[in-house]
């Protein structure tokens, strides 16, 4: 049973006494039948997960969360500019432009931090490496804000492309949303390791799907010159009570306002950066390329997306139901796609359900990509100690479980707090996403000062002042958007996540806070354990039955210096036959009884057991405490719970030890998962040593 | 400290080792100060409540049962009447006359019983005395459900005459009920001693209600000659399809129907038997005139009540929206006695409001007796081991707590199942009433049948021979009466009551089963405790702080035959600076490392623990487990749940002990409510033990 011990360098003998590891014949757990049919079966430790990905799956993957805000951040633009009427879309196309020039600047300040961060902490590594512990901190709660927001936004933007298709989804669209989120838990919690080739095929089906939705309308539109009018070009549009109109400052905060709401198009940038080890080495040179390949790609399809909307004079409105001429309360916006690929190939055409179907799934896998860069953070922030130690573990299948399922279960609150409207999330959503920006931005400013400092070779003092400029460049820009974003969107939504963001904030460093200070309560202060003066040992009795009797036995067998069995006098007329009885078998230990006029139980032990320990306070006293196990639930409601509730209060009471003598009742048998193992050949619910001929 | 021990006839030396009677300085538990605000505060057992009560407040209090029944009776006959349209209302006198015959006939035997029992045990000790345990049970079962249903349709008839006073309670009449139910148990926890007076007064207003509605009625029907009429006289009531009309079998169905209903009239007369202790002596024959006083008063009642309800041509149906021509959804029937108030007094008089309040308090107080002899009958069967234990445990106030809570649960349950429906819930109530008549009459029978095998006299053998066959009358009659009831009612609720009384049955049943099962189990076989061969130290380390010294040294002060220290390696990295850590120093306890490839930790301890324990069985093993002591119930999220998840599992393995070692953090100080006490004035979190010189 004893094999080789991989930990520690001291000379083994075989059974001797200090050998480490012992490995007991292990078989996979097989406690719940319905946890085993979800997950399938757990994996060893030594099981690790693939740690590349050839370049044609990890780029898809990993790109799925910023290629799919292509699908909802042109109707963001259209719907903002929709406060001002119908007239106010003909500057669509120059936000998209400024859109896309904050992309491709953030792009180019990424291509800097995977080069220097090729470990693929993310924004959180730099920001806790170059600002500090609470830089670290205010990231970590920004994107963990985000993380959940990129669910909700996905899977919710995933089922409105959804119901465009199938009515009956539309009908029930929070309720799709949640099952959605449940089951990219129930996937997640299975493990992502099959998941490559699987999520890389709706990613590339998305692309195909947007170039030949634009390739053909702009065949049609340029090519045969048609003049094609998407279904809602003729709708009458007015304008939101925002007065002013199309002029001076008003003009201003619209165009900003468009700019902040088409600016969700920038997240999920930061995923791929997150990736570096996944990618094939040279892992930091060919992320940067991911990253560059999927900037222009996203960059590409928005500005192309946003021109064929306006060609077809598609109009999409902040509140249908007031603005549209004629809509009925129960009117629905087809999302901007949908319109696009019904006015290119019309709205029962294969090409139609084809669009939609690969959009609702290229942002399922978005939703799915970001479960998995959620739980690393937490096990990250956990083992930092900023977050419980239980989102540190790794589950059956290796995931990290309760990562997972906090995730699910805070886009699922998010979800259906918001009914699964994609325009209100997206309000709460972009906020985060700049904050990370900003900050990781200036983190990488301090990281090339500080390499700066040692480097002394020219040419690579030349590179690090060129990418220290592009990131200072990149840190004034997601900054200034920022603020654009904060006074746009402040009172729609924006500052849900700044609460959000400082409640995590402080509830992590709340968390590390009693860490550090249990930390600093239990480092031990001598070399060596010291031993109590004296061990007081009392038994709790209420029958002369077998459970007590064996407590008695084993209390006397652990030598303490004194033994008192103890009864509390609730009905003295129980308590006067057992005296009787202990006299009658002259147990050779003595019985207290405590009285207790107002038929408490544990106050009466507390106050015994303090009494006790004060005669002598360096002392320690144990307790012990005869337990029945029952094998079926409903029969611990038929015995007394006295016990229970009296362990857990005689832990409060310094220097005592509680020790729990069970007592398995018939019934218990056969109820422990390992219990065959257990019990072995001799397998028998009374202990044997009741029976031992000794004494 | 120690006083004089009143439990056993040793003689004591103060502070010898067989001194019994520990008596601490108590002050009342102080847990909680709703608790308090709710109770009052606790009594001693030793304050025992008054035992005997004069008359003149006994009997009110126990009859308000019985005599409240009066109020819904006579509209339950009218009702089953009315299937057969308006015209059946001219069979209600007949039908009120029955079931007087009946409720004499009972009374009657009651008195018998009361004689021979004067102990209070009631029906219940009755069946168990002479018909067996099962006799016993069922009579159990029985009295149980009828209780839940006794406080449900008395609060709810209660509701019923609030709200022909306030439309307001009519409006939420379900809420109300479960609030008055609510209120009940409330006044109940505090305990019934201050109860008589405050009770005995609304009986008496009630009768004096009843006396003034008949008297004055009387007095301007016969005296006057006036033509009253009440407002629900000239409703046009038409019949529901039973077919057939009023003639043969049909007439003599509907007929044993209002029969059966009025039978609810019944209802309360075992009350008194139950309370024969509660009455000044000579006890039994005080009872037996009390009950004799009640039904001749209950039965004028109710016949003059008939008499003046078809006087005064009231109608009362069992469907009022179908039935009544013109009633919309929403009507409401008046209660009978709200109609005949109005009709004799006028609807906004005072006098109408008196008998309306008098009515629902009368009602209210026969619910609240239930209250007294639910808990009592389920600490009794409590006592007998058919119930749970808790049933038999007084609370703070001397009550039967957890009974008053069930009795109030069980209410609430049926008003809201039945939305505080008088009429729905009569239907399921009179059934277990008559099946505890029938068997207590029966047991009497067989009483006095024993009786006479020794008794000698010939003047007491005719007594008690006149008694037996009083009670076999009431046995026959009650039988019969209870055959009318399942034939008139099964389908219409009797059935349910039938179900929960099997149920119930059933339960007790498997709960004595239960205690029977683990009593011989547990009973001594060997006179003395048997010490266990060898006791095997096993101390779960995860990291060397605070807590796992303190257990290491504790564990060493309990001398065991092998003490070893395990560690389960879930986290390689973790495992490794453990061990180094130990290796660094020499603690002298060797330390074994288990491994976990499938990061489980409960599982590979169980699996070591009983392979130490297999290769010697007749020993013992005890697992200490260091544990964290929090005083913010949010800091338990934050420490590993494996030390609770793994001491459950381990009371479950054979031969094994378990001892908690707690180490109290500074956060735990103060959460513990007899903490000033326990600390005294050397409070610290820090055991004294820790920092002591020794070893």
């Amino acid at each position: 049973m004893i094999t080789t011990c991989t930990l520690c360098t001291v000379p083994h003998r075989d059974g001797g006494p200090r050998r480490h590891v012992v490995r007991l014949p292990v078989v996979a757990s097989s406690t719940s039948v319905l946890k085993r049919l979800l997950l399938g079966r757990p994996f060893r430790s030594d099981q690790s997960p693939p740690t590349s990905l050839p370049k044609r799956i990890a780029l898809p993957v990993f790109a799925s969360d910023p290629l799919s805000s292509v699908a909802y951040a042109p109707a963001q633009m259209l719907m903002a500019l929709s406060a001002a009427g119908g007239a106010a879309f003909v500057y669509a196309p120059w936000v998209a432009m400024a859109v896309v020039v904050v992309l491709l600047v953030v792009i180019a300040s990424y291509r800097q931090t995977v080069r220097a961060y090729p470990s693929g902490g993310g924004d959180y590594e730099v920001a806790a490496t170059n600002l500090g512990a609470a830089g670290g901190l205010w990231v970590a709660s920004a994107l963990l804000v985000d993380y959940m927001l990129t669910v909700a936004v996905s899977v919710a933007a995933a089922v409105d492309n959804l119901g465009a298709m199938m009515p009956v989804v539309a009908s029930y669209r929070t309720g799709f949303a949640v099952a959605v989120v449940a089951l990219l838990v129930a996937v997640n919690l299975r493990g992502v390791r099959q998941q490559g080739l699987g999520f890389a095929i709706p990613v590339y089906a998305f692309l195909a799907a947007m170039v030949a939705l634009i390739g053909w309308g702009l065949f049609r539109i340029v090519g045969r010159g048609e003049r094609l009018r998407a279904p809602s070009a003729d709708l009458a549009v007015s304008e939101i009570e925002i007065g002013g109109g199309l002029a001076g400052f008003a003009l201003v905060f619209l165009l900003l306002r468009a700019f902040a709401s088409g600016s969700v198009a920038l997240t999920g940038v930061q995923t791929l950066a997150n990736h570096v080890p996944a990618f094939k080495p040279p892992k930091s040179r060919n992320a940067a390329t991911a990253l560059l390949t999927v900037g222009l790609i996203a960059s590409a399809l928005l500005l192309a997306i946003v021109w064929l909307a306006r060609s077809t004079r598609v109009q999409y409105v902040e509140r249908p139901t007031t603005q549209i001429e004629g809509a009925g309360p129960d009117y629905v916006q087809p999302p901007v796609t949908a319109q696009l690929a019904e006015t290119v190939f019309g709205d029962s055409s294969v090409a139609f359900y084809l669009i939609l179907a690969a959009t609702a799934l290229v942002l399922v896998v978005a939703a799915n990509t970001t479960f998995e860069g959620f739980p690393v953070l937490g096990a990250h922030l956990a083992s930092d100690r900023y977050l419980p130690r239980q989102l540190h573990t790794r589950g059956d299948r290796l995931a990290f479980s309760n990562g997972v399922l906090v995730l699910g279960a805070g886009a699922s609150v998010l979800v259906l707090a918001f009914r699964a409207n994609v325009v209100a999330l997206i309000h709460l959503y972009i906020v985060g996403v700049f904050v990370a920006f900003t900050l990781s931005q200036v983190g990488m400013v301090r990281h090339w000062k500080r390499v700066l400092e040692t480097e002394r070779d020219p040419a690579a003092r030349r590179s690090v002042i060129r990418s220290r400029a592009m990131n200072l460049f990149g840190a004034v820009l997601t900054g200034a958007v920022l603020v654009v974003i904060l006074v746009a969107k402040f009172n729609r939504g924006a500052w849900i996540s700044i609460v959000l963001m400082v409640v995590i904030y402080l509830l992590m460093r709340g968390i590390r806070q009693h860490y550090d200070r249990v930390g600093r309560e239990l480092t031990p202060l001598d070399q060596r354990p010291v031993l109590p003066a004296r061990n007081h040992a009392v038994v709790l009795v209420s029958k002369l039955h077998l459970p007590a009797m064996r407590a008695l036995a084993y209390a006397k067998a652990t030598r303490p210096d004194t033994l008192t069995a103890v009864t509390v006098n609730v009905d003295s007329e129980d308590t006067r036959l057992l005296v009787a009885d202990w006299e009658g078998r002259a147990l050779g230990v003595p019985l207290t009884v405590i009285d207790s006029p107002y038929r408490e139980i544990t106050r009466p032990i507390i106050d015994y057991v303090t009494s006790v320990r004060r005669s002598s306070p360096r002392d320690v006293v144990t307790v012990f405490v005869p337990e029945y196990v029952v094998g079926r639930w409903w029969e611990n409601l038929l015995h007394n719970q006295s016990a229970l509730r009296l362990k857990s209060r005689l832990h409060f009471v310094p220097g005592v030890m509680v020790t729990s003598v069970p007592w398995q009742l018939a019934s218990s048998s056969g109820k422990d998962g390992a219990d065959r193992m257990i019990r072995g050949p001799r397998a028998d619910s009374r202990p044997d040593f009741e029976r031992a001929p000794e004494e």
